[in-house]
């Protein structure tokens, strides 16, 4: 079975993320996050954001998005976010177990992305004792269906959202590949956002994300929470490590590129060379294609790994490490059927 | 500031487990803990264990503890331990905010080793509705103090909790330092332990701990519970591909090893050639001694970095990586100061 | 405003319920439920039930409810239930909050009632470790939107919950209404549920529920859970009095048996006097209409309260208290509009 | 066996309670703490406390206290209270239940007064990333050993508690007795407490307190978050109703000041016809005394129920209930072990 294109956390570290974890590792360091190594790749993620804030790595995505939206929503609140989100889809219920019984609300939009419209009528809505109103809201970029909001566009989900009192988590699990393809992350801290997961394993790293907090009254006692909820590293250096070896080099980004690139010729190839259509733009690494079960069954039979979606789309992914080859021999495979 | 002997955590991966992480690394792998190098790693501990049992590899000794209390006590119940356990003084709360709740109750004894006679005394005491009642026993093996508890002290432990209805704990953080100072790993399953942390970090992996569910009751649905806890790591191979490569090659044995002789170095040291007193025996890869808050504070500010603990002595922690010259230093500026 | 309709916790304690109360009260007696009176009213509750059961009394229906879920499924796991169940829509998360993340999957079915089509699929669904699979089924008896599953249609819910190994609640808040109606109370414990919520508050008692533990096992140290959820009535007779004082008389049915007849009063009268069409069978104590917004605008400007519903339609609910000339007011008013 | 002296919750309703209850029982009213009665009670209180507040009425002092705290605490951090207080002793780690973990750290000091010095000690500890630093500070008046804090007391304790940060709660069980032995409500907000439970059961009501919020930031959502908890009374007014009635008639302060009077006597005739001493001073409605095992048994054996408490003592518990034949009667039946 061929995992490259299952998932983009089926490819290892990157080269430079294991250069970064080799070099963090040699010698003693003070332990719990207080050493260099983690202070120097904090200080990089502050440059690329052009932003103040405090910043912490941790060791996965589910606990990073969990404990963010914890500091933005109560128990008794509910989080807004694309029905399709991580935190809806993908997280065992994470933000409930982390917040205390948080709720999800989920909104509609086309690929992943918010519909403003929606928000802003789950925002007038009254407020009643016996339901849980909305406390955050969350967006995701890149979109868990591979797409790409403009800076327009998360103002005009964000600015009512801090217009109507709520927190707002960004969820970037893939937001090198939104860099890589012309985000400008400066634009995070001006449009608000409360809380990022800046995204580390999907990148290339081992298994480390970092949460930053913009507002920095959210982390307050950050320490005391990350500790209790078991996403304190005592050898810190071995999650910023990586990451500091990423951006330092900027294979951060790079990887991101090549990610998308890849991307972007595989969905050119099954376009060209097979009957299926795509179900989503490509704006970033995963391609997105209308499949029938039988086909999709017979891909997999065939040796190659990939999922059907909730929008019952099948899913492939790119990462740093996709090769060219690789590509093109799913699009043989794909074509083929 | 010279961090070699403030914890054991202040050194970073031992070089088998780097090559193990680097092997493990290489190529694509299914995610969420599916892949080969994971199996075989549970496969070594199983055969250290000489047990069947579920395994998991998660990124946090707090975590894994705290997860598996939350297997075997409810909120509404309390977990006996010794006061000066981890659980207890350093997790910042994890068993209750992984269990809902949970309780702790300190029990007392000598290096951190529970009094059998006081945890008969709590076993006996009638449940009443107003206070949390025992669920669970935990047992540290070396002890926070750098103890060992022999075959017989823990049957004397586990029989009358088992005899009681309760689950038993073992937090292994330091596991490695008892087996590699003759305590029979294959003990801890015949004794009746249900859930083990095996310790990783501690022992010179990266920030990985395997927790062991001997009773497999306690294993269903856990992959929910630890993704839902934050504590699946996608790329599960770059937890166990560490702990591979110190249980393949015995340096979990040889390292642990290794950090209690350099213990043993620096007491005989310290008591040969200084007026500071032990305070406990040692037993594992720790020192504890007794000393003045003038003496601590000029050893801290002459670059040693070391805590002060609750019983108000003083540690020093040795690891794999302790060398025998900077013992040997250590040893030196205590005797002048 | 009139809020003989508005819901039927508009009305005060029933007079057997009171009069149960100022019994209950005189005297003093043992704290937290060991009183005679509090074992009495359990009794009559096993009598109803034909049944033997650990009960005990608590304040809330909605705590009720989710202490009870939090029996059946753990944190990872979800509950399924009617999307309009008063768990999913009414309880402001609570399931999560005392499940600690506990999940709702909201099932389709006409007038509150579960599709077994929908149940039997969602059975069949793989368990994979990123979403909560199914730990419980939950199911309300007389149903949120007024209508009664028979035994036969319970049957069809249980029965495949509990081949897949799933515990079975039952939220009877208007379990008074069903039985009124002749639902035999004796199916509840031989189709298996586990935990019935048995309702006291809409029945004409005070805030007070019955939750009733059929499989015993789930009542082990409920004592402890209770009182920590704060649910254990320090005077808990002022609890069981009034629920002693409806099933001693026979007022927990005859009241319903006068809610349900007023009900149907009500809808024939609307079906007769107005062009509104009832969006639900009426087989309990509430009619659900449909009205358009000018005309559900009116009538609560007249004075009357009533809500309108997830499903758009208006209802009007009756209890033991609702009177003849208070229903035929209502009409006149509905017919004028 | 006689409960008349087992505790204050032995007692039914008093008659002022009783006959607000009903009172608010008669016609239609709105649910969930909209109705006239609740806002009536709520004005009572306030005038009390000559102070703006948001009140509700929940149904359990655990419960009460335990959202409170919830309020003014966040799972990684601890309430500081006395060692004896009841959220320590006797509410089954309720404030971690409600609270997701919320640590609890025991303060010394007479009679269940919190030792300032003790306060001051634990405040000048450095927060450090492993432990739950201290987020909020609750105090008991009258205490759980029946002492009173004159206000000079309280503000030595509050003071250094809120120049650090800390929320301030005050659990007021027992308030009414405070208040009938002059001690001045008023005092409450003035001296910077945050969030009062004003005790309704212990003084006359059925089970109620209510939950005062002096910080109105407190009680953003607290409709949302009580209905979560399951402490949202769908018939308020039969909590608020009997509040009313206790406050409206002064019942609230003559029952105390009649259950402290009966204390007294019960202690002075102990003092004069036994060999017993007392353990505490005799300030509100309980008395303790210092008995040993064989007569504490023996006068169980007779017919008075009465608990051992954790340091030792015998306690008794007057109420509004309290006759003085019977405080002779245990008198005599103390006097004659």
């Amino acid at each position: 079975m061929r995992y490259d294109f299952a998932s983009d956390n089926t490819a290892g570290m990157a080269p430079a993320a294991l250069e970064g974890l080799a070099a963090a590792n040699a010698g003693f360091a003070r332990a719990y996050g207080s050493d260099e190594v983690t202070a120097r790749a904090a200080d990089l993620i502050r440059q690329r954001l052009d932003a103040d804030a405090e910043i912490r790595f941790v060791f996965s995505g589910t606990a990073a998005n969990a404990i963010a939206l914890s500091m933005l929503a109560r128990p008794f609140e509910a989080v807004l976010a694309h029905h399709a989100a991580h935190i809806c889809t993908d997280e065992t219920g994470a933000p409930a177990f982390f917040g205390q019984g948080i709720g999800l609300i989920g909104l509609p939009g086309f690929s992943g992305k918010i519909d403003p419209l929606a928000l802003k009528a789950i925002l007038q809505e009254p407020v009643v004792g016996h339901r849980q109103p909305p406390g955050a809201l969350s967006v995701t970029q890149a979109t868990e269906y591979g797409a790409l909001y403009t800076e327009e566009e998360l103002r005009h989900l964000i600015e009512p959202a801090k217009a109507a009192g709520l927190g707002v988590h960004m969820d970037g699990a893939r937001l090198a590949n939104a860099a890589a393809e012309g985000f400008d992350l400066t634009h995070i801290a001006r449009l608000g956002v409360d809380a990022l997961v800046f995204g580390g394993a999907k990148a290339g790293a081992n298994c480390a994300e970092a949460l930053v907090m913009f507002n920095r009254q959210l982390a307050r006692r950050v320490d005391n929470r990350l500790k209790q909820a078991g996403q304190t590293a005592s050898k810190t250096r071995l999650l910023s490590g990586p990451m500091l070896g990423l951006l330092d080099s900027g294979a951060w980004e790079t990887g991101a590129a090549h990610a998308n690139l890849m991307a972007r010729r595989l969905a050119a190839g099954i376009e060209a060379r097979s009957p299926y259509v795509l179900a989503h733009p490509v704006e970033a690494n995963a391609v997105f294609i209308r499949m029938p079960d039988q086909d999709y069954a017979a891909l997999n039979a065939a040796g190659w790994a990939c999922y059907r979606f909730d929008d019952g789309s099948v899913r492939f992914v790119c990462s740093w490490a996709s090769q060219e080859e690789a590509v093109d021999a799913l699009i043989d495979a794909i074509a083929t059927l």
